[in-house]
């Protein structure tokens, strides 16, 4: 135990990044952002005030970013990747339009949310808006093929908002069942952006798939991590603060492992805090400290690292280039930016 | 103006009704139904149920039966206007669904509507798998014209829709704003559901753009009786009861039309009860007299009653059948039901 965290330690001083995935993209970016802010626009000007304030916000991009990095990858020399990252980022920011007025957030990456400035009605139907205008993106593209992948995981998506509702309060949700629920929420996204890229290079099969396990991989790393650094209690990275899912009563699958491995005490602690909701103060800070007992953090952190792994091993199909380099290191970099 | 109630009232006897319709579309509305089931699945359980509460709530099914109705008219032997049907009734659903959430509404058809019974969380998540649901089923009949002509719809839904929260309290809006807001929100998925019925029987833009004017204005018509409905205090139509609009202070065009008509002291009745939203026993019984007083809701019908028969003429290019008398009739029923 001690000597895998000493491990992950020694890695730090090379800390893996984005920087070279987003250097390699980044005339591409500009014709997305470009793409992005055209099409949030609408005479009804609370549109593109909505949608700007959490498009504008700094979030990284990494879902266009990987449809970009991927068409890098396979050397695809045309143009149709730019609006389908696009899409990408509008499916990505419509679910958080949603996602703040169904948890009732009022900050994302360090800024109030749209729903406390405009209210949950505006934020609702902006985000319905913004989930349109991708299909209309798709439409416009004209493989029905990327049609059938994008709209299959917004369908996914949904399905899998919906089935993480219905795990809250169930402590005894299997680590299984989260999977499912996190691969659908989450991963399917990165899976579709990545994969789309293969479609348009007119790729085979074997090339979709690799990139769709790339991606998926990578997505439920990434969702992993997030759901450690919650209740990492000294973390701020990424523009999340420790605390929001033990707040919210969000079953992680941090929670999911101290509860499993908890005794009669710790369960109750559990059963109190994140489905009776009773909050007491120095609740959040014994929750972190029972996590490091059961080694919940931790041991949510290899899990990401095998998923991480996976995702490295999907692009083996893959000669060496700048763009696979760039693609492994976004992977890296999304297991490690815990540490 | 009593010469002109009284002809309609004359009328009565003899009310259309959507039962012709019904009956000619009654075996292919089976598939349809069949179709709306099947596509509602999900092994998230909350999903059917959710939805399914809704969808079997005995809504008329009237956007589905129009695209059945067109697909008649038009001659049509194939089967892809059974999805596309199921995928029209799923987008108006999705709305009907984000629009509860965004209204609190407590009562759709009679009955507790969803995001009372399980919430807005749910509510809003399920609308969002409608509607990615509802894309699956247009990619799957794989027309780019249909999804072009849907996908348009969906994204001037959620337009609409925003434009209507910008107009609430802003009692200067004018008809033809308010026009552009209806035609956006109810409008274009009438017309759409009409106009992808010539799509698919591959017929020329003459036989589209007719039918995608019966259906626009028929969803004008429809929308403007349903704002009539709201202030005629015995009503009790199409499962719509009397005030909903003006307990919500929703802006529509009979208080468009008595604010513009109205003297000092009713449009301060208007800016206290609207906009201010300051409601004191007995507002909604002198809203109606003031209504009455000004005309506003026979001339709203009188609206409605223009864009119902440019309906009916937009059908004057088909040659008579069955299916263009019972079109006819339900646009005729759509505008009388308020009598």
């Amino acid at each position: 135990m001690d000597a895998d965290v000493h491990t992950l330690k020694i890695k730090r001083p090379s800390t893996p990044s984005v920087a070279k995935l987003q250097a390699l993209v980044a005339a591409d970016m500009n014709a997305v952002n470009q793409t992005i802010i055209e099409r949030m626009q609408s005479p009804v000007v609370l549109i593109p005030e909505l949608a700007g304030h959490l498009i504008a916000s700094g979030g990284k991009r990494l879902r266009p970013m990987l449809t970009l990095g991927s068409a890098r990858l396979l050397g695809y020399g045309g143009t149709r990747q730019f609006s389908l990252a696009a899409c990408v980022e509008f499916i990505h920011t419509a679910t958080l339009l949603h996602d703040d007025v169904v948890d009732g957030s009022d900050l994302r990456r360090g800024q109030q949310t749209a729903n406390i400035i405009w209210g949950n009605k505006a934020t609702v139907l902006v985000g319905d808006f913004l989930f349109a205008r991708a299909f209309e993106l798709m439409v416009e593209d004209g493989s029905l093929r990327v049609l059938r992948i994008l709209s299959r995981a917004a369908a996914t998506i949904a399905q899998g908002e919906v089935d993480q509702l219905t795990t809250t309060g169930n402590l005894d949700t299997t680590e299984d069942r989260y999977l499912e629920v996190i691969i659908g929420k989450t991963a399917v996204l990165f899976a579709a952006a990545c994969q789309v890229a293969s479609v348009i290079a007119e790729r085979d099969d074997a090339t979709e798939a690799a990139l769709e396990s790339y991606g998926r991989n990578l997505g439920i790393a990434f969702q992993l991590v997030d759901d450690a650094i919650d209740y990492a209690s000294t973390a701020d990275v990424m523009g999340k603060s420790a605390g929001d899912d033990f707040r919210e009563g969000k079953l992680t699958l941090p929670a999911i492992l101290a509860y499993a491995r908890g005794n009669d005490d710790e369960r109750a602690f559990w059963r109190r805090t994140l489905v009776r909701m009773d909050r007491q103060p120095g609740d959040f800070e014994q929750a972190v400290a029972i996590m490091s007992r059961r080694q919940a953090v931790t041991d949510t952190l290899k899990r990401a690292h095998l998923y991480g792994e996976r995702a490295i091993d999907a692009l083996a199909v893959f000669p060496d280039s700048a763009a696979k380099a760039a693609l492994i290191e976004a992977a890296d970099f999304t297991v490690q930016r815990a540490y």
